[in-house]
């Protein structure tokens, strides 16, 4: 994709990373690179360091070992110089995360030796061009996208752009990318799947579906009946299923096999090397390209595993492998995508939910889709507020048009009997966008005037699902007063918080999230105050829907509350906690869902909802969905995530304090909640007035 | 005071609105002012408005009235014209706040004709000039603040200022005003009082106050001992005690007048006339210039009595007659102002705290007084937060200057003991305040290096109480942001939010203060959604002290919780309920503490005291000081103020909607106090370790 060898002089040295060696790797090689390297009479090395990083423990870090390499081959300075200064910084920079850590830097710096020299073909000198392979893809996606990703950005005329000169830019191109960049993808073992979804449910980016499969979309497969499995299901029934991976967009953080309960204790699920699974993208291409929908044959928000059948309108963001955001960014797309709109705050949510020319948002097979932007840390809500008043008015002008379709002459009775229906019901998700969907194609028909108003405001048919998206720091912090104006507002809009707890995008500093204890930017000593109760706050209006939620620790829960928070008529805030890279978990990203699961079992994070609603039916409105916490659990818990292990190694002397009283709050905060499960609710009549207001 | 003949024509007109008649008149009028009146040829006519003012029910609003006699005198247009454009602009300008509203206006106009001729004696166009009154006020005074109060400040050269000029402005320049603009003023009636100091506490102007005095004092007085009575109070043996009025700077609202108990149901106090009374200003005079405060015999802290033996550092501000703020920022200066720093929110409270050149904080008989600044309605948490932090920094180069004098070859035992109580006393606000002054002398005497150092911070010796105050619009909106930060900090700082439920200075906007059914600017037909409750919201955190005051309802509650507030090592927020001009109470601003009663009995106001102090004890922090309220008078008292009456006038059909919802939303709030109140609360050992953070 890069143009690798731009710059590079005559007789200079080259090294790559690569997993192929020898023979393999020269024919691996595009012809324009290896035309380079034999006219330029370029020294190749190269190095699997991918490879290495793995077997040493550092994952896919693969810098120490590259920089080592590169000291080695280029001497620039004494090898042996270059050797004992990068140990000196691997102290300064990983001293403080455990000698684990320096140890496995070090074996990175030793192990910088173990790459080879390619042996360069003279002859490589006369190859043809390499063919040009030809796509169906838009114009759009080849003539901007690809351009810019090739960091060819600043190559394109003005004239490239001139259809999205207002700002606005194509939704869903984020999948042409195909980057391939993980070492390991998921297989899929049909003899031992039980069709729960969970895995689909919890993937990061989007790339493990579930496909129910009529036979005619069979016969037209590249895969036989017998790479799939009947469907469960009575809806389902004479269909096959599959759980196809996108092998090429997965980032290989093996949550799904994490969650996959298998059969009988047997997984449906193993990390492959990618190489083995490129053969199965093209079943993928073709579920996705051939295979409809099978969401409206069932009640998707009923439950976690119909909710996968609903086709996610967010997929391959930019995201961390193991992203413990996403997959919640993911399902709102999947139970509200086609009628979504999003106000998103500065953060990792607003760069891996549009960073051009890469989109995830995307659009479902009737062109719908969610729409979103951005705006800052400090005025999200507000942001989103507004996004919420401009459709509050343009739908009462949609109103008064549809009256003007009741009075009219010329309108069939159909029409006007459509439109009264549609007076009625417009607040009603489902039944609007049934009514909109007879009543367009009559009203064009029709042409009168009266329905051409009302065709001007077409869009605004279908009620709204508005939602705010934004992390910690700019909910808890920058965004806090915004926020708190917002929900005090009555409107609604639903809130979303990804949680981590720190300033995820910027670096990893301290925010009023932070619990005590953790170490964070800002508080490099552990954080000496509470973490801060948004969601307690939150309740203090009585009028707004608030929901504590992790994916990783209760699935039902989480489709529960996001799904009580969107039919709430009024506001909402559901605080999602999201397990980070910042986060430090020494079981990798990979374990993300479980940290969740662990986080709620141990007590550090609590599962809750408060609905207005049961309120107003004379219930209590608070509902605790989390079990008495393991507290024995709380402090292993800690020690398991870098940001709390740390503090243990550098104050020593201050860490079990500090430890004692994280869990000391944790247990205060369930105290607290129980205490709220726990109130006499009854009905007083005059309380049962009190409205959204 | 002001060049009123400034600009006045040869033979022109001149209006005057006087108490006085006739001779009476031209005997007050200043030399100077009949001077020009003669030389110029004007005629002179005056009214007393302030009469009729009060003989129609508007109080002291004169303007109508004045500008009826306007027309009427100028016949700028024709006077019936006049009228009838006066009267049309009445309906325009007050007919939403009510037909009796309108009828006064009317009045006003028709009684604008009530004006009389002076005659001027061509003799006093020969007149001497006045004598020159002379005084013992500081310089700064004659030649600063006077001119500008006199609209003069323009012609002040910038030499004038010269030190002044580092932005700081001298304490206590509101005294040299003596306004004298109440037309009646409380008369003390000592055979009825029982010395309860109930008036003193909730006079909005320091303008009464019980002086202690002793025989030597008496001696000395312009008034004999048939003016005082004896003292009770075992440690005021032998003294006398005068209630005594400072008739030239109280504004007359006559709150001191009705929370008076009196002896036997007859009050010691009674409403009158201001000239009648201007012979016992030189009690005042005298009190407050040669008699000691004697706060040092009794505990001050103690109970409400005893706080007004405590010299007020705060009196004579510019703001309303009767206003409800204003009792609470000089409680506070009497509990803690000798070592109190306040930062202030824009609004009201900044206005009436520090309008240049008038400045109500002031100092003690020793010099010492509170520290005030303002910043804006956005930051002014942050801004006290701030000083906060840098007097903690200063003390922690203070702590590292008095180690080193326990390490001093030439200091004394005697300082080397001192030095050493004040390291550990150092956060103890009468323990640091009697070592400092016991150190300050020795070290001064002594002169060694290491006393030197010291003595540079000894600003810093004392323990500060760190103030934080604004209304409801900074704290509950747009300073909220940062209020929840700086609350979150965990440090020790103390807001007090001055509630009135409006945004009072800029002109009554709806805040989320604002309840629902209360007409506001921006809630023109009544707010829509129920009340924000900030203070529920800051107990979330745990570790902030929290109340909810309204001094008129509980004058103990509100002394008990600023108390507890400022004693609490870690951040407080005091909510206290202050009427306002803004809200009509029909009853009049002479009310305004017993409409604070009155809200708290029918349950629109709760009174309660969150104490994180309690949860270490093993006890509920949540203590609910309100009685159940008298529900059934909750409407009355909505009825009783324009700001909720004039939604009936307005929109009939839907205030009795509003005013159900109101009730459901007060006693939503109570029960949820109620709950809080009642929840059982155990030790947990483990929580027991949790302290401020």
């Amino acid at each position: 994709m890069y143009d690798v060898t731009r710059g590079l002089r005559d007789g200079g040295t080259f090294l790559l990373n690569t997993i192929w060696e020898g023979e393999e790797l020269a024919k691996n090689l595009p012809n324009k690179v290896k035309r380079y390297f034999a006219e330029h009479n370029i020294t190749v090395y190269y190095i699997n360091a991918t490879r290495i990083a793995q077997e040493i423990g550092l994952g896919n870090r693969t810098n120490t070992i590259l920089q080592s390499a590169f000291f080695r081959i280029t001497e620039v300075i004494p090898v042996d110089l270059a050797v004992e200064q990068m140990k000196k910084f691997i102290v300064k920079s990983y001293g403080k995360k455990g000698q684990d850590v320096v140890d496995k830097n070090y074996a990175a710096v030793d192990r910088g030796g173990e790459y080879k020299k390619l042996d360069v073909d003279p002859a490589w000198a006369s190859l043809p061009d390499d063919a040009v392979v030809a796509n169906n893809d838009p114009e759009f996606i080849n003539k901007v996208v690809r351009p810019i990703n090739a960091q060819d950005g600043d190559l394109l005329p003005v004239s490239a752009f001139i259809n999205d000169a207002d700002g606005t830019w194509a939704q869903g191109t984020a999948k042409y990318e195909k980057r391939g960049v993980a070492a390991f993808v998921p297989e899929w073992d049909k003899d031992n799947c039980i069709q729960c979804n969970k895995c689909a449910y919890v993937c990061p980016h989007a790339s493990i579906r579930p496909f129910v499969i009529t036979p005619e979309e069979l016969a037209a497969a590249p895969f036989g009946e017998d790479a799939t499995i009947p469907a469960i299901g009575k809806t389902f029934t004479g269909m096959r299923f599959m759980q196809a991976v996108d092998v090429l967009d997965c980032l290989g953080c093996g949550n799904c096999v994490d969650v996959c309960p298998g059969k009988k204790g047997v997984k449906a699920l193993a990390m492959k090397p990618l190489e083995t699974q490129l053969d199965i993208q093209k079943n993928w291409d073709y579920c996705v390209d051939n295979v409809k929908s099978k969401a409206s044959l069932v009640d998707v928000k009923a439950n976690v595993k119909n909710s996968q059948f609903a086709t996610p309108l967010f997929e391959f963001s930019g995201a961390c492998s193991g992203c413990g955001e996403t997959p919640y960014v993911k399902l709102i797309t999947q139970l509200f995508g086609d009628r979504e709109i999003v106000a998103n705050a500065t953060g990792c949510s607003s760069i891996y939910s549009g960073s051009v020319p890469s989109t995830p948002y995307t659009k479902d097979e009737n062109g719908r889709g969610p729409a979103w932007a951005n705006s800052l840390f400090e005025d999200f809500c507000e942001f989103g507020l507004g996004m919420n008043i401009a459709n509050e008015k343009m739908r009462e002008r949609l109103d008064a048009a549809m009256r003007g379709v009741l009075d009219c002459p010329v309108c069939s009775e159909e029409i006007k009997a459509l439109a009264t229906n549609w007076l009625d019901e417009k607040n009603d998700a489902a039944k609007s966008r049934e009514i909109a969907d007879k009543l367009v194609p009559l009203m064009e028909a029709c042409g009168c005037d009266a329905c051409k108003k009302v065709l001007e405001l077409k869009h605004f048919l279908v009620k709204r699902s508005q939602w705010i998206i934004g992390g910690d720091g700019a909910s808890y912090d920058i965004g806090f007063g915004g926020l708190d104006h917002v929900i005090a507002s009555g409107k609604d809009v639903n809130i979303l918080v990804l949680d981590t707890e720190v300033y995820s995008n910027t670096g990893g500093q301290a925010s009023k999230a932070t619990p005590i204890g953790a170490i964070a930017k800002f508080a490099a000593a552990g954080k000496r105050i509470r973490k801060k109760d948004l969601g307690l706050i939150a309740t203090t209006y009585g009028y707004v829907y608030v929901a504590q939620i992790a994916m990783g620790a209760d699935q039902a829960q989480t489709l529960k509350a996001i799904r009580e928070a969107e039919a709430y008529d009024g506001p909402s805030l559901i605080i999602a906690y999201a397990p980070c890279i910042n986060h430090g978990i020494k079981a990798g990203m990979g374990k993300a869902q479980q940290e969740e699961a662990n986080a709620v079992a141990c007590g550090y994070w609590q599962l809750w909802r408060y609905n207005p609603a049961a309120e107003l039916e004379g219930k209590n409105p608070f509902t605790l969905d989390s079990k008495e916490p393991n507290w024995d659990a709380f402090e292993d818990f800690l020690k398991g995530e870098v940001r709390y292990a740390s503090v243990m190694k550098q104050y020593p002397a201050e860490a079990q304090e500090l430890f004692q009283a994280a869990k000391a709050n944790a247990k205060w905060r369930y105290n607290n909640y129980r205490r709220l499960a726990q109130q006499q609710w009854g009905v007083d009549p005059e309380v049962e007035t009190l409205e959204n207001n």
